[in-house]
């Protein structure tokens, strides 16, 4: 059970993630690699980034690696940097889109893959044991500063991306995270007519909160409608995400714009194999298969590791909540690449983002979270299957991440355990919104009968 | 008689503007200023910008003088650092607000101030006769790049200005140019909410014609509106130039501007001396005296002349179409700080810019261009001059650069032989719309009758 | 009592200098300033150096304060920029003339002054007691890369020294360290004709150990001999320490290079105050009182602390062991600036290295180690006092750092305890060497008879 | 016939080598190679070569051209990036082993090989015929700076070359040219002992005149001697010529130096096919014939010619009067990297510099001007080939680039009319000294026979 890594990452608030970690980090991950060979290093722009990416740096060189600073730069920027110096590994300190106060750290392989949790756990390993020694001084690794990191991205994803040949007016909001110097750029350089909002680069993220959920983008969704954009693209504060806003200002469901790429992909190579979690859509299941593709899902936060343990899977798109692995482009989430995507076929279909996103099914969706104390979790969650297995209309249940029950109609609930707090969440999707309220309702009713009986069993 | 400076340096598209021509300037400058010393360069975005700029350079060099390369920066930053390294000369590669066919120059003294018509007199001189010549070899000057010119300007400018306390909506437009990561990066650290567009550097002006006019901002009118903007602001291609667009979207005359900033600075300072041109309009005489300063009357494009002329004038203010001189600040015009007092004001007044511009009059203006043969044009001049001084209700007549007729009600009329056309440009304000048409009737007839008698006197 | 701080910063093996240390000192740092300002960092080329700066820096940072890193460059370019940049403090990571395997720090006031004893104590009290604590998010420091530190030093020596007019031939040897690429440069820029050996930048010290000793320089002062150089000039790794070669090849003894120093600033600025410590022989009293100047003594390592304490004190030149700071240049021992003053004079002179020196005595020293446990040492030296004190042709007797003898004829013998070692350390200077013999003899005879004496006090 | 390029590309006096040249020259080169492309600057660090680079440049970017500058680097590192690049083309300035005062060009293709003399009479065509032309605004070059330039080539040496394992002295005399940074760097870390003697860049040579003639480097020579180095090596101000000095302080022949690379590539590639020009020595002849090579001579100046001729040739080594191309390498002469070869060897022969040169056979050589008026060089030398034609004795004759006559005996004569004076040069070799007096003395006799023959003739 992993304990500093979460979905993504290590995060948290500077109580947690402090210089000293960040060191040991550094130390364990040198020790992790055999005390040799350069890792790449990056940040975003939080206020703490610099500080805490001294102090990893300091710790791999210590252990033996060669760090080589690409400074302030995107994710995607980062993770395909590491992939051309064919580095070792890639760490960038990183808050994601957390609030500013926190800061955090996500590593990379030398291909730009996320690292798997099996590598997480080796690494947890050597942090908590305290095991890894600083090398002989005359192994400990230098430090270089690489120059012009970004604008070998951007010719990078300029060279795959066609001009576009209408006007498209894009409005932009990089968060002021590190998408604002490159994100606007690609864009305008692709041709589009380019507008921006809260895009120059700020660690304290004075715009809006760095997440670029529904509710802290009704700003820019509304400016999308004023300005009369084309189409709205939001990042959060290192732009390992992308939201989308139609041309009428409405916030595209995280589920649609997955979909979305699964369709462009599959018809652009001709089919193949997807991955998604088990927490996505079934307009995921329902594209691919038009389309003529195949699907598979897996844990949710994990797609990447399908990538690693099926190397001759034909996978051309692994896909979770927030993360598009486009593999033809590379083997992590690029928001700014699918950005230019979806800028060039916008472009080439001669429609409006909203006529471009109604070939893509919209089923109502809920997110419900019951209270329920840790202890209870798992007793109720097998009460819960054990039910489940015997309701009618049952068409599929999953239980390798929680477990979700497929209806007949298409229809589905999926009910974890949180791994953070002590609750149970529920999601549910319905065909129609009438059968989400009746989903929702019984799965409620569901977990609280669950509870309550794993609690008299217990006593 | 200039024929190469124009009324703002060198200008023209690059049959004109070539690079042996830069290298022969930058012999002469070098010559001119002795064959020794520091000379700082820099340059617009323009596709030719750079080659310019090496040739220039090149001669320079040649001639003796140290090159110090500032790269990419706005025109403003430029004259700063040139000041502030305590250079011989500064010299930017500029087309300002022409087309992106066009390029051009601009020099600048050791205190950032442009070159006076007499000093470019004696340049062209050199450049004319050729006898400006390489240096010996041994002191053939050196190049080195200035890093951080925009940084050091940036934090200079932030040092002055005090941070926003409410919440201010701005939208930039900087028309691709210089500026793009400049003004936005200022207003986003005073603590404005900024909104961009056209600012992503790109010498080719993808986003609409650098001159920042009414007609070619009425995009960016409609936008402030639209995003119910607080204010609005719109640069050149080099960043000399400073438009505003109020919180309803309606763009500020260039002469209220200027007015406002009279205002804003007598007021600051209290009191003080200004200096005009002869083309801006009685708001500025009625608000200077207004505030209690005192204002002089120059030739168009020449107002920086004067603080030369008479160092000892307590002048805290030169103004003129497109340039704000704010002498405690330094000796160039500076759209950006300009802009940054702005947004000081407008956040300390608590009122909306259309509230702030409301306290500056506004009389109606026209310009009228009317053909007139090159060799008619003195005699014209001549005849409405002697016309002009018999009418009636004149308060008073300007001769210095064309003729101004000043009448009691403060209505003026500006006729002036064009430069490089042939024509003869009229002027006119009106207290009101009324009085406007009567004047502007009038004076076409006046044109007109005076073309023809000096026709017929001359044959 | 100091416990990390020596003579001149902290030092040691990496087992003792770890990132985790360097990483609490710049925490601590940063909280005796008061968690804010600039603090300018830099280092040697030792293989620790870089990560163990980066662990300071993410100290510094964690504590607020920013930091200006300037990279690998000699321990005066590193004091001259930090008063330049009018920074808080400067700190840099160097091992001096320790072998490789070792590193440390020294630590810098904002004039570019060493820190005191008295402010190392209170920064290992910040050290010990970990009460220190990082600064809130938005506290935390940045950093920033200074370019061109070198080449501003470089300048800035060449702006005051003369270029030599005779062929100077000098042989320059760097001990591999920092100076490789600084004192060659000015003395081939100051006119000289030079050679180097161990002048190409390597922290392992390939070419001899660091430390600039008689025994480390045998085949640089054979080559000095070998080629007919004019001067040798030999740093340690950090350049904070000169050795003198004369035109023979033979080793000027550091006592003679102090007193050269005292005359020459004396001679140029016709008299002055002149620091020096107990340690340093008797031909600098005769050298200052010859040239009419004043001497005042003071405890090893310590010199620069007279300057905080008698700011009014005209004092002209610090000197101690391996230390010569020239206050009319800065508050440093710079053996780059003395180099080039060195030669500059020799030049004037018109005379040899050696012909030179001969105008500074050379009086005969000798160094004895006597092992003497911990717990005797404070009796032992209580009763070499005392002895001492009784003797006859006593001229005067110092106690405030070890006990110093000085005899009428002008003969001395200073006795310490070591601070680091279970021995008493003997320093003896005779103005003959029979003198000097009979006065070691004598020494040791002494300090024998007390530890006996001592040790059945004890029992 | 080339006006401009000579044995070597363009060199002179700053009359001839001036900024107006190099701008047209860029503008004739950038559409020799179709306007668009990539073109690597670089310079050796004349005073005048930064101003004559920058007119370069905008030469090269008016006519299309992109810009790579990789500043201050050594001929051998500018061809090795060029090539690494993948660029179009580089041009260096460079003055060569040339007085200070002069200044120059070397115009190199995408793979780092010198431009031939058909390329360079294409390009002459263009500079002359001025019909080459700036391109459209849209398509103006851009510039960029390519920091690392020398790391990169010093780390791909380092990667090619075995590090040293006994003790070698090395004295390193770079004439204060561009290598100063760069070949005591290599072999320091090459784990040589390295001193250095005029090795601080500065273009004014004050160490040396740069060409490393036998009477330059007397001094040199000596120094070997006096420090008892293992071996001496000096360059030009460029690097691109390599003088060695063997452990006995003895200038060792450039036709030796020839024949030992041909000799230790021979060796080490078990064979292959050797180019040389027609004025070096025999003695490569014999070298290649034992170690069982094939030797073939052309034109001077062009060997590398035969490289592009002859694609398929397996040719090694092409060889000529200070150029050694090892084609395994590059195709460019590299005397940094010949340098660290040498050394490689000696270390690995286990033997001295004079013992390694000792199989190389060694025969006395001279050289000789005879004054011949330029319009009797062709008759002169008509009427010596007819002569020496007749002559008894002679094994061979050549007639490609002036008449080399071979002896049976193995002695030769070279004659050839000088290219830039009024001159008939002759070079002769003998097998012993006194078969050399005779073959000069006799060459001499026949000069001047064919030219009074020649005069009569004409009138």
């Amino acid at each position: 059970m992993l304990q500093l890594f979460g979905t993504s990452g290590i995060r948290g608030s500077l109580d947690k993630i402090t210089p000293q970690l960040f060191m040991r980090l550094g130390l364990s991950l040198a020790t992790f690699l055999g005390n040799e060979g350069e890792v790449v290093v990056a940040s975003d722009a939080r206020t703490s980034s610099e500080a805490l990416k001294n102090a990893l740096s300091s710790g791999l060189m210590s252990g033996g690696c060669a760090v080589a600073d690409l400074g302030l730069v995107p994710l995607p920027a980062f993770a395909y940097i590491t992939r051309e110096r064919k580095s070792k590994a890639g760490v960038i300190v990183t808050g994601s889109h957390n609030p500013p106060q926190d800061n955090g750290l996500k590593c990379y392989d030398g291909r730009g893959m996320e690292y798997t949790p099996r590598e997480e756990e080796v690494l947890e390993g050597w942090i908590f044991n305290e095991k890894y020694k600083p090398v002989d001084w005359k192994k400990v690794g230098n430090r270089s500063h690489v120059a012009n990191a970004v604008e070998e991205y951007v010719e990078a994803v300029l060279r795959q991306i066609l001009k576009v040949k209408r006007e498209i007016k894009v409005l932009v909001d990089c968060a002021n995270g590190t998408a604002s110097n490159v994100t606007p750029i690609i864009l305008s350089k692709l041709g589009c007519k380019v507008f921006t909002i809260n895009s120059s680069v700020d660690g304290t993220f004075p715009g809006r909160p760095p997440e670029p959920s529904p509710e802290n983008l009704t700003n820019t969704c509304r400016l999308v409608r004023e300005i009369r954009a084309d189409i709205g693209i939001a990042h959060d504060g290192d732009a390992d995400r992308l939201a989308v806003i139609d041309d009428r200002g409405r916030y595209v469901t995280n589920d649609s714009v997955l979909a979305f790429f699964a369709k462009l992909l599959l018809e652009r190579y001709g089919g193949g194999h997807v991955v998604t979690s088990i927490d996505t859509s079934f307009r995921i299941d329902e594209v691919v298969e038009k389309v003529g593709g195949t699907l598979e899902r897996t844990r949710l936060g994990k797609t990447h590791v399908v990538l690693k343990e099926k190397p001759n899977a034909k996978i051309i798109l692994c896909c979770e909540p927030w993360k598009i692995i486009d593999t033809h482009w590379g083997y992590w989430g690029d928001p700014i690449y699918a950005t230019a995507q979806l800028v060039e076929l916008l472009d080439d279909s001669k429609c409006s983002t909203s006529e471009l996103f109604k070939e893509i099914p919209n089923y109502p969706q809920q997110r419900i979270y019951h209270p329920c104390s840790d202890s209870l979790k798992q007793p109720t969650i097998a009460l819960i299957q054990q039910k489940l297995s015997e309701e009618k209309g049952v068409a599929s249940i999953w239980t390798y991440d929680g477990i979700r029950v497929n209806y007949e109609d298409n229809s589905w609930v999926l009910i974890r355990p949180s791994g953070t707090e002590p609750k149970i969440r529920i999601y549910c999707e319905g065909v129609t919104r009438k059968r989400l309220n009746q989903l929702a309702k019984q799965s409620i009713s569901l977990v609280k009968t669950a509870i309550n009986k794993a609690e008299k069993q217990r006593s």
